[in-house]
């Protein structure tokens, strides 16, 4: 007997994230009785829209079994979702074209198998949400990593994809998000048709994650300001071949209920269909059958609601911000994230990662480093999310100055 | 400008399923007003146990915000597994080596992404299962389908798999169920104990896939009666390299919740951790705060009176076959199926398939041709799920004997 001995898969090898560490280190001061700021989550802290929390009180409660639904969806939620795309961008989608999913991330996983071989090169904006990278590694393409910066909004361009082609080979695919994480920023629909006609021209499926659509900032000089469309511009008006992300997880404030959808091109709904039915059998039945109340005016008042909180807690972190004297931030055109430089006090402290760990330990304020979304510059920035509110983001830039006055 | 025209992925173009095409048919034929008896479906109708229905209907209606969990599950339901396995089994689980997932569907995705390369190969048995196959061929694994028949009680043996790979090549992993779908054998002690000899010899990871657990019919001749523990045997008990995975759809009749969970091994843990957040970011918050409740003594008490049921109905189906004149049927140790061969009734209908579609359409009885779990044999087997109850049982039975009589 040779008895080798198993390890891991290579494509298992994840780098790891910073902010785990934080979140730990945050759960451990808590639990020591300190009393910590947290802007590093992600996620609105509010909970679901009442009526869709009512409904699914009331569901549970008749006893109804929560059984299998088809792989794609309810018929009921599927149609609820298409109307949706005829409220907010006037758009007519087929409920066939609708594929509900176990979050974005459940989107991501049935979207990329369906759309992209093993060893196909996929582009995304460096920075970026991590988990696209990840995933689309783990399916096994090859991640081309495209440096953003300020000059092109943190956002891709069709110069940078051209010049990524020409560097690595053809592209199968193109991630955009708009707004994006960690940077919050938005392409302009002339921006998203240019990035669309490239993919067309080239042959890559434009995958674009819309996950942010309805919280975003319109204002003099945000790119939401140039559109139609204050909520975003969805990729089905450029380019009916893209496939479309979204979620319950953001606007409607659902994270935990893992509830999203793709919109499909008519070539990629049967495979998607046959994966989903392997690959998840069906997404979470209680949040499917709770969420058609998401789409009710009620619920979309909440919601927009809420989006108002962010806005005036978004200007609080901005106001704030001079005195930090910090270097330039991403401009927060939408989503609740503010991506800032450290500027000077980089010198202090090396890098975001220490600056982090040392705020987090000298004043309770834990932020998340660059470093989780850009393996090249991010040692330079940090990524505030504001969907804790006004109360917290003064607070944090209280302690912030405080911090920095110390540790100067 | 070339304008390559776009398709699906060669890895997601996965085999239709016939019974999505017999499910389909189901749904017309009852909106016509079709009175038809449906023994396809592999869940329980019942629903959950009403300790957990009451648990989700009330932190619903309390209007807590359900966020992100840790990727691996609450810490709370993580214990709550591990102490079921010391209930069940006698076995001291660490609960930081108990991984919750969204249903085993994703325990599977994420299991095989840690433990197996692309290009890897992996077995298992044929009749079986055809998600592991899907999964494993997306993700870029080389399927061994061991053909496995009523000499070895639709199971792998270790002879089996030496022989396997001997002809294709060393395996990185060799998947086993017990229960199984679609033919509810179980391995014994003994049997499973030599399957992992053989896999920690060879160098292959042992996934035991344990979902229909606890759904076991002990007695004179069935599998589970020469084990210490009739609700099936756990692989951790022999060999603790392997990945263990269960779930709360079957035993306690949760399958809309999504939500399942794995043993890992613990050199898995890390990779499954690092995964599970970029995959699926956390299971369904609301199924994981109620099904703690599925480990109270009532709720226990709750699904082994289904199980008692089943047993019933079992027997109700089994008592019925001799007049149906079919052949041989697999031993239906557990879970809540019967795979049998038509025996006959093939001459007449040349393959499962036409016979499982004129049955319907003449008589409204709706089961799932065997080619659906096993593409060499399959045309010889019908798979009946019993989890419908005695009465539809025995509908069912009337309507296919009087079927077979016009047919003659």
């Amino acid at each position: 007997m040779s008895h080798r001995r198993l390890t891991a898969s290579s494509r298992s090898n994840v780098p790891p994230f910073a902010v785990m560490d934080i979140l730990a280190r945050v759960s451990e001061l808590r639990a020591a009785g300190r009393d910590v700021v947290s802007l590093c989550a992600g996620e609105p802290s509010g909970g679901a829209p009442s009526g869709v929390s009512a409904k699914a009180a009331e569901l549970h409660a008749s006893g109804l079994a929560l059984t299998y639904t088809p792989a794609l969806g309810t018929a009921e939620l599927r149609a609820a979702i298409a109307g949706h795309y005829r409220r907010w961008y006037g758009l007519d989608v087929d409920p066939a074209r609708v594929a509900v999913t176990t979050g974005s991330s459940g989107a991501f996983v049935l979207g990329f198998l369906a759309a992209f071989e093993v060893g196909d090169r996929v582009a995304l904006a460096r920075p970026g949400y991590p988990a696209y990278r990840n995933i689309l590694a783990a399916l096994g393409c090859e991640v081309v990593e495209v440096d953003c910066g300020p000059e092109t909004r943190y956002q891709p361009t069709s110069e940078l994809l051209e010049a990524a082609a020409r560097e690595r080979g053809p592209l199968a695919g193109v991630v955009v998000a708009s707004p994006a994480n960690p940077t919050g920023t938005m392409v302009s629909r002339a921006e998203l048709s240019d990035l669309a006609a490239w993919c067309s021209a080239n042959g890559a499926r434009l995958v674009s994650d819309e996950i942010y659509h309805g919280i975003t900032y319109p204002g003099p000089g945000a790119a939401g300001a140039d559109t139609a469309n204050a909520r975003g511009v969805c990729a089905w008006e450029l380019d009916p071949e893209a496939i479309v992300v979204s979620s319950f997880s953001k606007y409607w404030g659902m994270t935990g209920w893992r509830l999203g959808w793709m919109l499909l091109p008519e070539e990629l709904t049967p495979a998607v269909d046959a994966l989903a039915g392997n690959v998840a059998l069906c997404p979470p039945a209680p949040s499917q059958l709770a969420a058609v109340a998401a789409f009710s005016p009620e619920s979309y008042a909440e919601a927009d609601g809420w989006v108002a909180e962010y806005a005036e807690t978004r200007r609080t972190l901005i106001d704030g911000l001079g005195p930090l004297g910090w270097g330039p931030a991403a401009p927060a055109d939408g989503a609740f994230y503010l991506y800032a430089e450290l500027g000077p006090q980089l010198e202090r402290f090396g890098d975001s990662r220490e600056y982090c760990r040392a705020l987090l330990e000298a004043e309770g304020v834990a932020l998340v480093p660059g470093t989780d979304f850009d393996a090249r510059a991010g040692h330079r920035s940090v990524r505030l999310s504001f969907a804790a509110g006004s109360a917290a983001v003064s607070a944090a830039v209280e302690r912030i100055l405080r911090f920095q006055a110390k540790a100067s």
